[in-house]
């Protein structure tokens, strides 16, 4: 499937140059129509009944779960269905048993799902080490190395920066947590689906997953990869349908995993939407992908740096599919604001879910930078148009 | 909105007695258009951007917060949306600050999900006080005045119980808790969109609802009514994107309620379904439901108590919307495969996800119960209908 394929698959795009991938992508209409099968013809829970309706529709959603998990180079019985990143992350963080002197090593450029939950540990005790990122927005696995020691428990690190672009070495990163002991949790949010990410390649025992970003699936799907070999360190962060074997007034037996960290009806359309999407990636193919991520970052950069007033952020031989800009002086809302109005372009604009990277590059006070992210649904006349506008709005400053 | 005009918009109903509501329901059409809207037109994140599909998809999302609100008497900023009923229940459980020595109290009849987090509260030294429903399913409050005093931190009950429909005195259980100084958490799961719940009527600190019940909304929603008046009691389970104000390497300052319980992406179709939805049951009015409801209930316990071999289960002065029961020494696995295969009828069989409700009535040794459970939809044929095969299967055994 060509570019052109892809955006006869998704209506927006015909009114609006949509450079928001990063926040969520638009879903393409084989994905929908998934969904609506879903709705129209087996509209059943799953995993509960013996009818037709429930058997198909947990069929499905298994299918769904092997697609996901191939898609990783996972096995099916590593991926925990979630609402969000945000929730794979915070199943980890809050089901670890840590003690006190435990410490996790996590980086200042994180979004502030692969943040606070970290943060938030030494209310028990946890030793919470923030390394910081380079200027560029690259952290260095020599300061990894630095912070870790025989107390690490875990260390963790965003794949690409949501809020600069910038790519990390995860596999070296993983070697060091290793090397000391410690668990690995790799934020996934901004590479799945952009680039080709294997689990076992990078060594990560956990890795934190959107839906509805790079894979093109809908909001309001999620998953955690868990590695077989750790599954038994993990604590269920809710209980309830689903969860266990036995129960009575005295205590209960806990599913297998991934049951146990599934409680209650899942978004059953959401992930059958999500294995649809997974088939359309790889329609697409994931190097194709990727090949025209790296053009269109190139031509993204290249275009938008040199506009006379324009500051960008990230080191710019590390970033990829994202870029963090600002104008002048202007505060990043109104750029984005013109964007829209004067030419359609979606950008976002803010602190991006990223208050210590925006702090880190001492943007915070200043409301952050606009930020314009793609997919492969994107095109060198879609950057061309972004330029030309950038170039008025800078002009008008 | 007659019956025949919902069934119009659910096309699954054309070729299956749908009887399994109180697992999930079939989304009607209209609801399923108001997603495929989101998704074609204004598939964007919320909150997150100045962008005009941003603030199209903010300003939908909080019109749907604001219906379901409005459903069950609460104001807007009263609702935390999430994945489904366990995750509310799970929030409270989880977020709570208990104290060693505390207590709760729980009745055996309740769904895991209402349940196992309690039951797990253990751990942090909760004093769990398990009270004993009657025969016939129903929770005297005499039993619960008896389980509390002034240790009761929390009491919680479930409004319909999924296993056996036996409707609770929530008001006089509330009460009850109010009395000694206790939170009050009432399990809406069956009960939404089934009658009219009140959460101000029914005097509950807390409530948890899921969206792709009785509400006719997708899978994937749920919410938690918390009263304005404890909101300060409860810690997010999760932290992310969208919780917090201001964030540095110390900490963090939590966004206001609800955002600081809503960590990442939300499902932000499902919840815009789940405001369509709420339209739609305003369309039909819920008090005319509830006039169906009781009929069908009445005609459902005639039909399948009268017949030889079937022993029907909870007490039928007080059951609403679902019949458990099981025929002669048959598995009731068995039992819901041959209604499937022979009538296309579509009950759930086994525990119910329930299983000290089915050890409380000895039924968990031979595998738990039938459930049929209705909504508008149904009609006094398909309930003929079941009739009618329930005896043929009667007969064979």
């Amino acid at each position: 499937m060509r570019t052109e394929d892809v955006r006869r698959d998704i209506p927006l795009l015909r009114d609006h140059v949509y450079l928001d991938a990063a926040s969520t992508t638009p879903t393409p209409l084989p994905v929908v129509r998934a969904m609506t099968e879903y709705f129209e013809e087996y509209n059943a829970n799953t995993g509960r009944g013996a009818y037709s309706l429930v058997l198909r529709a947990t069929r499905k959603l298994q299918e769904a779960r092997e697609k996901v998990a191939g898609f990783i180079n996972a096995s099916s019985d590593e991926i925990v269905f979630t609402k969000n990143t945000s929730e794979a992350i915070n199943i980890v963080a809050g089901g670890l048993r840590f003690r006190k002197g435990d410490s996790v090593v996590v980086p200042n450029i994180e979004h502030h799902s692969n943040f606070l939950p970290w943060l938030r540990l030494r209310e028990r005790g946890v030793d919470v080490r923030v390394v910081k990122a380079d200027e560029g927005g690259v952290v260095d696995p020599g300061r990894i190395e630095d912070a870790v020691d025989e107390t690490t428990r875990l260390v963790t690190v965003t794949h690409i920066s949501n809020a600069l672009g910038t790519v990390q070495d995860v596999e070296e990163i993983g070697r060091i947590a290793h090397d000391v002991g410690a668990l690995y949790l790799v934020d996934a949010a901004q590479s799945i689906g952009h680039m080709e990410v294997d689990v076992r390649a990078i060594g990560a025992d956990f890795a934190a997953f959107p839906g509805h970003k790079g894979t093109l699936g809908p909001v309001g799907t999620g998953f955690l990869y868990c590695s077989t070999d750790v599954q038994g360190e993990l604590e269920p962060l809710m209980l309830g349908g689903g969860t266990v074997l036995d129960v009575s007034e005295d205590g209960y037996v806990l599913e297998d995993f991934p049951a146990k960290f599934e409680a209650g009806t899942l978004n059953i359309a959401g992930f059958i939407g999500l294995g649809a999407s997974i088939d359309y990636m790889n329609r697409i193919g994931i190097r194709r992908i990727q090949k025209h991520g790296m053009k269109m970052t190139e031509e993204l950069h290249a275009t938008v740096s040199s506009i006379d007033g324009i500051e960008c952020y990230g080191d710019p031989q590390n970033i990829y599919g994202i870029l963090s800009f600002n104008i002048n002086n202007m505060d990043p809302h109104d750029v984005a604001k013109i964007l829209d109005e004067t030419a359609g372009i979606c950008v976002r604009s803010g602190h991006h879910c990223a208050i210590p990277a925006m702090k880190h590059l001492a943007l915070h006070e200043t409301g952050g930078t606009v930020r314009a992210s793609i997919h492969y649904y994107n095109t060198s006349e879609e950057i061309q148009l972004l330029g030309e506008t950038l170039e008025e709005i800078a002009g008008m400053g």
